[in-house]
C-alpha cells in the first residue's frame, strides 16, 4: 500500500525497454543521439507546434531552469503558496534564478484564481528600482491538491498575467494526469491557452529520471543550453534520457499510465467515501487524493505497513473545520496501484472502526510531507 | 513641508563639521584611520561591550551584508511583511545571501509578535533538504508602522528564535529615534535583549551616508569583512564615514537628532487628531505617522506642496475601515522638522475644510511609498 | 572506431542488470532505499573507512557540489590551466560556490606540480578582504593529458596544500583508471594521500549516469544535502543511481571495465608508435592517448568514420615542437573498445601513407574538444 | 611622503565646498536632486554625447555593475591578469555578474595589447555550452602600471573585441590622470574608441566617494538601476554625490587635479632617475612609478615614514631582471602631493647611499600592495 507518492514506483515495463534498446553501440554524447531526436519529435507532434525541447533528470532541475530563462534576478516568480516550487524545492528557484524571490498569492484555494492575479496586480509597484517586479506566474497542472485547471481557467489566467507583462510557466510534474482527467489535448492545455513554458514530468508516472523543459514561447530559450551546463544538468550519455521520453510518450503510453492513476484515485475516493468518519478536502481530479481522518486512524494504518504523508495543517480552505483529533492525509495513487492496494487499505479502515480497535492507542504518526 | 522621508534631509551641522574636520592631510585607506577608530571606540562605549563595527554607506548594504553572516543559501530570514527588507530594497537580501529566502511571518499586526514565531515554528519541517529551515529573525526598531519594540518585547522574540535555533538581526535604520522613545540603553535593546546583530543607521538621522553593522554575537562576523569587500562596499577613503559617526555619536548628538524628530511627529500627531475626520492607524511612538483622510484632501496637500506618500492599501490592520474616498498617508518627521512646517501643514488642512475648497475635484495623488 | 569520448559508449552489462532488478516493486525516494544502502557500504568497504557518500548524474553536478563545501565564496579553487572544471563545465563552479574563483597554477605539464603549488603561495597575499584566497586545491586523476598521480606525488600535493589551509578535492571522473593502471588502493589514492573529497565516476566507465561525492573529511559535509537539492540533483527515484553504483562495484566490475580500457589505450599507443610520422604528447598512463599527426591524416580519418577530436593548441608542453601541418588529435578507449577498432584504425592509417592517399586534400577536420 | 596611493589623500576644497553646498534644505532621495541633475548634465557636455550616468560609492562597485550589464553569468570577462578587477576586487566581478569568469590574457606586458586579445580569440572555443565565451574586455586607463592607452590603441583594441561579439568596459578609476597625460579629449578615449561603458572614478583623484558610470552604448544600461539598487549602492541622499561630481567637474577642476598629479609623477621619475641605482620598470605616463631599488633602501624609506608598497614580483615584464637584494616597489602622486614630499624622499634616498647607512641592515619591509 504505497500511496506516499508517484516517485515510490519504478518504470513502467515500457520505458524500461526503450531504455535498454537504447544500450547497444555507441553514441554522441549530450543528447546528440536519435533517441533523443526521436523523442523530440514525438514531443513536437504530440504538441501540434514546433517547440524546443531540453531533457534532465529532476523536477526541482526542470522547474528551475524554466524559470532561469523566465525572470530577471530582481523579479519575482507568482505562484500559489503550496507550490512545489515554494514548498518542497529548498530554495532552489531562487539558486537558479540568481536571486528571484516567489511571492504566494493565493490563499485558502487549491488554484490560483484570476482574482488573486488581479488582486496582486492592482496592488503591486511599477517596475520601480526598490520593488521586486512579477516576472512570471508559475502554475501547476495538476495542482499540488489533486486540482486541474480546465484551458479555459488557464486561459484568463495567462491573459492576466501577459497584460501585466508576464510570462507563464506551467509546472507539469503530473502534466499526464491532468490531460487524462480533463480529456483536453497537450497543445490545449498548454501553448493554445497561454502557457510560455512547460515542464513536462515523466519520472512521476512511469520513467526513472526523465523531465523536460518545453519551450514554446522560443524567444525564452537562449539561456537554456547555457544554464542547464553550468547547474550540472546537461547528461553525457544522454541517449538514456531521450530514450525513456521516447518509450513514454510511444503509442499513448503516457497518457495509458496516467489514466490508470487516475481511475484508481476515483476508485480510493470511491471506496474512502463510504466511511462516513471520513472526508475528502478537495474533489478527487487528478491521481491526489487529500482525507480527514482521525489522527488514531493514520497512525494505525501507518503502523500496519500504508505509506502515505499526514499534510500540512494550513493547507485546509478556510471553510473546512478539522477536529483537534483529526489529521489531513494525502493518498497519491500511481500507474503501478493494483486493486489489491485499495482492498487493503479499506480493510485496514474497516478493521480500525470495529469495536477492538478503539482500544489501542497510537502515537501520532511523524509528518514528513513530501 | 517635507514629510517624505528622514531621508529628505541634509546632514545635521556636528556631522557635517566632524566631516570637514577629517579632510586634512593623509590618512590610511579602508578604515584604517583615527575618526573610523573613534567611532569604533564610541560604539563600544554606548553599547556598553566589545562589539565589532563595520560601516557602510546604504541601509540595505548593512542589513543585506549582515543577513549574509546569519543564514546560509538554503535558509530562510524571517520577518514582517512589510519590512523594509522585504519591501524596499528589491531583492537584496537574495543576492547578498546567495538565495536565501524572505518570509513574512507578520498578518494585520504593525509589530512581529511571539505568537506569530510560535506559529510559524509550530508548523515548520525541520531540517529536511526539501524545505528551507529559518536561519534568522529580523525586526525592524522602530517598525515600518512607526512602533517601537519594548526590551521586553525584543526579550521574548530573540528567546523563541533562539530556542529554535535561529539568530536575530534588528534593522536599526531608526534605532536612535525608538532609543529616543523609550528612554532604555542602547544595550538594553539590543544585545542585553537577546540581539546578535544591529544594523544602525546614522544616514535618516542626520548623517550623509552612514551605517554601522553591529555584531554583538561576535561569531557571525567572520565573513563580513570579505562579503563587504566583494559587494563594493568596502569605502576606500573610509575616515568621511567614520568621521560621520564620530560626529553623530558625540556627546548624544545621536540621540538629541531622534528625539528632536520624535517630538515633531508628537506635535503634528497633537494637530491633526483636532480633526475630526482624521485618524490614526497606529500610535505615534517614534517619528513616523499613518494617517487616514479623505483622499481629496491628500491630493490638495500634496498640489500645495507638501511631500509625503500615500501608503500601502494592505498595510492596514483588519480591525481599521477605510472608506473607498480614504487613503492612507505616510508622514515622517526629521532632526530638520521645524514648528512652522507643522503649522503649515495644518492651516492647508483647514483651509481644506474650509466650504470653498470643497468644491475642488483633484485626481489622485500618485502613490510612490518609499 | 569510437575513440571521441569515453561517455560515447553504454553502460556494461552488469551495470544495466542491476539497475533493472532495482525496477521491482515499491521504494522510498531520494536515496532511502536497499540499493542506495548497498552501494554506500560498497563505497566504504572498498574506501577502507567511514566515509558520506552522495550520488548525482552528472560529473559537473559532483565536482561543483563537492567544491560548493569546500570553499567559501570569496575564495579560489586551484587547479591545472587545462582541469575539466576550467575547461569544459561552463562557469559551473563559480555557479555553485557561489562566485568563487578557479586560478590555474600549472604551465605546460600534464600534472599539477608541488612547485606550481608552493609558488603559487610564495607569491599569494594572505588572508587580505581585497583578495581571493586559495580554500582548494583540485587534481584530477587520470588527469585531462591521461597522466595518473602516484600515492607519492598526491601526499607532497596535499601535504603541501594543507599547510596552506587548503583542503584537496579530487576529480575522478577516471579515478578507476588510475586504479587499475597504479595497482594501488582506492584509499591509498586518496585519502590515506590526503584527499578530503573525491567524486568518483562510474559514468564514463560503464554507468549510464552515476556520479559520487565521497567525503573522507566528513566535516566538510555538512550543506552537501541542502546544497544538492537546491541545485536539483537529489533524484526521486534515488533506488536507479543506487543500483548503477551497486552493480558497477560488485566484484570488482569497476577495475575490470578500467583495466579493458587501459589494456586497449596501450594497444592502441603501441600500434600508432609504429608509424614513424606518429608521435605521442604524453606517456599512456590509463585510457588517453594525445597523438601528433598530420592534419591531413587526421581529416582522412575523419572521413573514414573515425570519432576522436582535435585537441587544444596550447595544450602541448613547451619542449614538444609541431608543424604546422601537423594537428594533435585526443583518442579515448573505454570498456567497449575491441580489438578490431583498432585493427580498423591502424588499417585506416596504413592505407593514408600508401601512395595513392597522398593525393587527397582534405579540409581540416573541426575542433570540437569536450 | 604618502606615496601609498591616491586614496590616502582627502577631498579637493572645490569639492568639498560643493558637498557643504548641497547640505541646505531638503531634496528628494535616491538622485532625484539638482545636484546630480547638475553632475549628469557635466558629463553629457564634457563627453559630448547623451550618455546615461549613474552615480555609486565606490571603484569596485563602479566595475562590477558595470561588468554585469554586459556579460551572461556564463560568459567571461578578458582583462590584463594585474587588472584591479582580478587583483584587489575580492570576487566582486564573479558575485555581482552571477558567476562569470575572469580570463587574464596578458603576459608580461603593462598594457593588453591587440595580438593578446587576437590570440585569445583565434583558440577561444564558439558559444558552446561546455565553454565560457568571452562577453566583454575590460581594459584600465591608465593601467595598474601607470600606463596609457592612446587613442589608436584602444581603437584598435575595441575593434579586435567587437569582432567577436565582445563589448568594451574602461575601467578609469585613473582616468583623469590618462586624459592630462594624452591631451585628448574625453570622447576620444572613451566612446569615439569604441568604449562601450566607462567606470569613471573621482575618488582617486579629489573627492571623498564618488564613481559614475558610464554608458555610451546605452542599449547595455537597462539591468543597471535594478543591479545597483539590489547591491545596496544607491545612496538614499544622492545629492552628496551628485555634489561631488559637480564640484569636481566644474570649470576643468578634475584635469587640473590629474594634471598636479601626474607633474609630481614626472618631477618624483626625473629625481630618481639621478641615483643610477635605481630603476623604473615602466616609463611614467599617469602618476604611478614602479621602482626597482635595493631591499635595504626600501626598508630604510619606510623606517624613516615613508609610505608606500612593495610590489608583486611577478608584475615585472620578462626583460626586465631583478636581484635577489632588489625589490620592486609602486609609488604613487596625487593632487595633493607636494614639492617638498618629493625633496624629503630624494634626501632620504641620498642619506641612504652615504656611507654611514650602508651599515645599518633593515628587516624587509611588509608587502601589503593594493
Amino acid at each position: 500500500m504505497f500511496f506516499g507518492s508517484d516517485n515510490q514506483t519504478g518504470a513502467s515495463s515500457q520505458v524500461l525497454e526503450m531504455l535498454n534498446s537504447a544500450n547497444s553501440g555507441y553514441a554522441h554524447g549530450y543528447g546528440d543521439d536519435q533517441w533523443s531526436y526521436k523523442a523530440v519529435d514525438a514531443l513536437k507532434e504530440i504538441f501540434e507546434c514546433d517547440l524546443e525541447a531540453y531533457f534532465v533528470t529532476t523536477g526541482t532541475a526542470s522547474n528551475a531552469l524554466a524559470l532561469s530563462c523566465m525572470v530577471k534576478p530582481w523579479e519575482s516568480i507568482l505562484c500559489h503558496r503550496h507550490a512545489h516550487i515554494i514548498m518542497d524545492e529548498s530554495t532552489g528557484p531562487e539558486n537558479f534564478t540568481g536571486g528571484s524571490r516567489l511571492i504566494p498569492i493565493s490563499r485558502g484555494e487549491g488554484k490560483i484564481t484570476a482574482d488573486h492575479l488581479k488582486e496582486y496586480f492592482q496592488k503591486a509597484s511599477t517596475n520601480f528600482p526598490h520593488n521586486s517586479k512579477a516576472g512570471a506566474l508559475s502554475i501547476t497542472q495538476a495542482s499540488e491538491f489533486g486540482l486541474v485547471y480546465t484551458p479555459d481557467e488557464i486561459r484568463v489566467l495567462t491573459a492576466v498575467a501577459k497584460a501585466n507583462g508576464v510570462t507563464t510557466h506551467m509546472d507539469g510534474a503530473r502534466f499526464a494526469n491532468a490531460l487524462a482527467s480533463l480529456k483536453s489535448t497537450p497543445a490545449e492545455l498548454s501553448w493554445r491557452s497561454g502557457v510560455d513554458v512547460l515542464s513536462l514530468g515523466a519520472t512521476k508516472c512511469g520513467a526513472i529520471c526523465a523531465e523536460a523543459v518545453l519551450f514554446f514561447n522560443r524567444e525564452l530559450a537562449e539561456p537554456f543550453v547555457h544554464q542547464r551546463k553550468r547547474t550540472g544538468h546537461l547528461i553525457s550519455k544522454g541517449r538514456f534520457i531521450g530514450a525513456q521520453f521516447a518509450g513514454w510518450l510511444q503509442n499513448n503510453h503516457w497518457l495509458d499510465l496516467a489514466e490508470h492513476a487516475n481511475i484508481k484515485a476515483a476508485q480510493l475516493s470511491e471506496a474512502l467515501l463510504s466511511f462516513k468518519e471520513l472526508h475528502l478536502v478537495w474533489p478527487v481530479q487528478a491521481n491526489e487524493l487529500f482525507v480527514i481522518m482521525p489522527a488514531d486512524l493514520a497512525a494505525f494504518l501507518h503502523e500496519a505497513g500504508a505509506q502515505f504523508y499526514q499534510w500540512y495543517a494550513d493547507a485546509l480552505p478556510p471553510d473546512i473545520e478539522i477536529n483537534s483529533d483529526e489529521v489531513t492525509i494525502r493518498l497519491v495513487t500511481s500507474f503501478a496501484t493494483e486493486d489489491k492496494d485499495i482492498e487493503e487499505f479499506c480493510d485496514l479502515i474497516r478493521q480500525y472502526f470495529s469495536a477492538d480497535s478503539l482500544l489501542i492507542c497510537y502515537d501520532n504518526i511523524k509528518c514528513k510531507p513530501l
